[in-house]
């Protein structure tokens, strides 16, 4: 996503040159390439698949629509499998229209691992709650914190459901280290990612995500505590950048190589 | 501040009209009225002051901007003081240019408190840590949840320092109930502010405060939660919202009131 100009063929060439081993895909460009095309691309170029993002959005109360979510999610599931990556990240959804009930929504969740963690374990997929940042609380995310997800992961078993751990979305928590310490200690920290925080915020905030090295969040840090925690797996960037968006892909790409060494190594 | 565009007189007498028993003030208009001038237009009209916001912005590394802060902050002090409000609201600060140093930042304000804290009881005047929401965390309030409010109040006398529960910053926070109850049990909760959260966020995120009742936020269940701690001060509305500015501010007070009657109450 970091790069979304580039389409799938001239990202995967673009991380052979410039070394990079392994890509997290979204569903969208994914599902318009073609999964199993987009399957044997990477797998071709020798490029490993970190995470499929992203299924979720599970908290509706609607019964149709609650319906419509699984059967999407169980789909995400089938893709990532197909893709080789054995990890779906999940955003949980926000509140439904009109509704206060923050508490309920996160239940709903919880009911919606249930089903979908032995679909992914069967699939050779595990789930990754991803906690975002609290403005997106009620539009896009109900889980706000690393120990919301893991409140909800630790309902289930490790292979099927743990947590995203993205610096953007905790770097202001006090309590995210010690989290992550639990996360780590239960084999539940299914994927890392990294996004510097730049202010002024846009509008509609989720574009804003900073460049490695261009904000307030120190990098290596959060590298060392996930790390710390026995996280050995890949480390994704993922920027959600309107200004980096404009820019020539792989000019992108380069960039970003070069301020994660600089920053997060 | 919810509106802003009614000079201090209007406000006075807008207030008297609609049963409004008391409000809270901020700074820049009280001192283009004058101080003395302003203490004198509410108590004549009979209305009390809750509280005077703010003060704060106490990260500072550089010691002449400290020190300036400091100055700044004790004649906010004063300004409470000689407005006969008990209630000086903090906002902490964010960080200060080029760094990423949060614990470094929030272990700052503890030493401002040290010396505020004595000042301020001399002059019968409570602070009030505000914990701002998370994402004004790098550049407005490195103080992001109750907890750390609280954290850093609880190392001084309650009569010194409190901290300031405002619904728009904890809303999403599940820890918060169990903060405001460790805060009243502390005589601790030194104000009690409402807001509404709508989406989408403004650019820059600071005026988007939605009025009562329009957005996500059960306002109800909070009051129950300051009432449960045993707080039984005044429920102050506070809207940074630039819809709301640009309308009457007559209509906007009265709409308020209504609101709070209809959601708070």
């Amino acid at each position: 996503m970091t790069v979304r100009q580039l389409p799938l063929p001239d990202l995967v060439a673009a991380c052979a040159d410039l070394g990079v081993p392994a890509v997290g895909l979204w569903r969208e460009p994914v599902q318009a390439y073609g999964v199993e095309a987009a399957a044997k691309l990477v797998r071709d170029a020798g490029l490993a698949v970190t995470t499929l993002c992203r299924g979720g959005f599970l908290t509706a109360t609607d019964p149709a629509e609650r319906a419509r979510a699984l059967d999407d999610n169980r789909r995400a599931v089938d893709e990532a499998a197909t893709l080789g990556t054995e990890v779906l990240v999940l955003v949980s959804g926000g509140l439904p229209a009109g509704s206060r009930d923050l508490r309920g929504a996160r239940e709903r969740i919880a009911d919606a691992l249930a089903e979908l963690g032995p679909y992914a374990e069967a699939h050779g997929v595990r789930l990754a709650v991803e906690p975002l940042h609290p403005m997106f609380a009620a539009d896009r995310c109900v889980v706000s914190t690393l120990a919301q997800a893991l409140d909800l992961a630790e309902r289930f078993p490790a292979r099927q459901v743990g947590v995203a751990v993205d610096t953007y979305h905790v770097w202001w928590d006090d309590g995210a280290p010690a989290q992550i310490a639990r996360a780590g200690a239960g084999g539940r920290i299914h994927t890392f990612q990294l996004a510097d925080w730049v202010t002024p915020l846009p509008a509609g905030v989720l574009n804003g995500r900073g460049q490695l090295g261009d904000g307030a969040i120190d990098l290596r840090e959060w590298r060392a505590h996930v790390e710390a925690a026995g996280y050995t797996g890949p480390i994704e960037v993922e920027l959600f950048n309107d200004a980096l968006w404009a820019r020539d892909g792989r000019e992108v790409l380069a960039e970003t190589v070069e301020r994660f060494t600089r920053h997060a190594l």
